[in-house]
């Protein structure tokens, strides 16, 4: 099993399939190399992706856990241009303005310069991306500038972001490329008008899937002791 | 590798270990099974979990993505029985509202009956649970009661989550019981105090981790067509 396990995280190639077995037989691809190897992928080929497979990776998105089992999320699946080019318009207003700051701020850090080319060429190439999942919250109350309590608010999204990870960790063992956007959702009063979403449904992010041009690449992660604290903030653990 | 699947998937009852070799093996399990079988397990027993194992399953949690890679979460594990009693109180306050409500609401189905009376067991039991893994975001300037965009708050949000489905996830695999609670948090502020969080950081939620009690039943989820929406809110899949 952990010969198994090593090759698995090895095998960082996975070609485009139509085989919906083939689909199952990746989907079986250890859950600790599904998370090491998961990552942003945001150049995709535009190929379309199976219908099916798209579907089987929101039904495991649906596995995840829902506020008192609400399961009050929606996903909109979009693959027509013309619905893409309208949201590439939002996303190339939003990210003139975050863009420019991310790289005003932190554009000199060779990380974060590459970053900010990935998702570049994603807001240039928006309407290449075959498939646009977006991921919507039914209910909760939210209205636009309306305060709530903070943990309303964590428990409201904690409702749909535990069933984008399993979206994203499922279309990473498939092989897909997968990144998890909201700027083109920046204004959801225009989001719902494209989407035909009624007011009793928030859009929350976007998930666009595509077969992958590259590969899936290494990632870079804090070590896990610096984000730990024992019992109380600022404790952290002796090591052993 | 589909015989090696199906194995796994029935592998329901896994027994307590300290095995960190072990934890490694069962972190292997497929990613279907892992998702297919994750759900809720509130009765845990009291029995101390190895620190390792919450720190192992606390570096998958980091394995998931946060917006801009910010990697601002920060994890408080709590095992101090005093402060899990003084969190134990705000649970309680926030479940004699929400709970109370529930039962009235939806109190007469058996499924949501069900849930409810594990909850209660959890704000009861609180105390015994053998570890809370608080998880919280740096930043993000959310401010109690002060109003942001939609949007603004999901994309906040979406950087813990996707690591708390991760720290589920990886629970799941290695045969610990866990949960998402955000109840014992309702007073942010009370919740700073109590972990000692300076304003800077926000508790978004718990997950209390212990060796189950029972088993990991089945779950009930919607049908997959009846969540996906195809181009626009409202258009459904033709069957095919």
């Amino acid at each position: 099993m952990a010969i198994f396990a090593r090759l698995t995280a090895m095998d960082t190639e996975l070609t485009p399939t139509d085989d919906l077995d083939e689909v199952e037989r990746r989907l079986a691809m250890p859950l600790l190399d599904a998370m090491v190897t998961q990552r942003a992928v945001r150049r995709v080929l535009p190929d379309p992706v199976h219908p099916r497979i798209v579907r089987r990776c929101i039904e495991l998105a649906l596995e995840g856990p829902t506020g008192s089992n609400g399961q009050n999320w929606e996903f909109v699946v979009v693959t027509d241009r013309e619905l893409k080019e309208r949201l590439q318009v939002q996303y190339r207003r939003a990210w003139s303005v975050y863009g420019t700051a991310g790289e005003r701020l932190r554009g000199g850090d060779p990380q974060t310069a590459k970053i900010l080319r990935s998702v570049r060429w994603q807001v240039d190439h928006f309407t290449e991306i075959p498939v646009l999942v977006v991921a919507c919250l039914r209910g909760g109350g939210k209205l636009p500038y309306v305060p709530m309590p903070a943990i309303a608010a964590s428990s409201h999204y904690g409702s749909i972001y535990p069933s984008v990870q399993n979206l994203l960790l499922a279309a990473r063992a498939v092989g897909l490329g997968a990144s998890l956007i909201t700027l083109p959702l920046w204004s959801t009063t225009v989001a719902r008008r494209i989407l035909g979403l009624p007011l009793s449904v928030e859009p929350c992010c976007i998930v666009p899937l595509g077969w992958p041009r590259g590969r899936y690449g290494p990632k870079a992660r804090k070590p896990v002791d610096a984000v730990i604290h024992l019992e109380r903030y600022g404790a952290r653990a002796a090591a052993d």
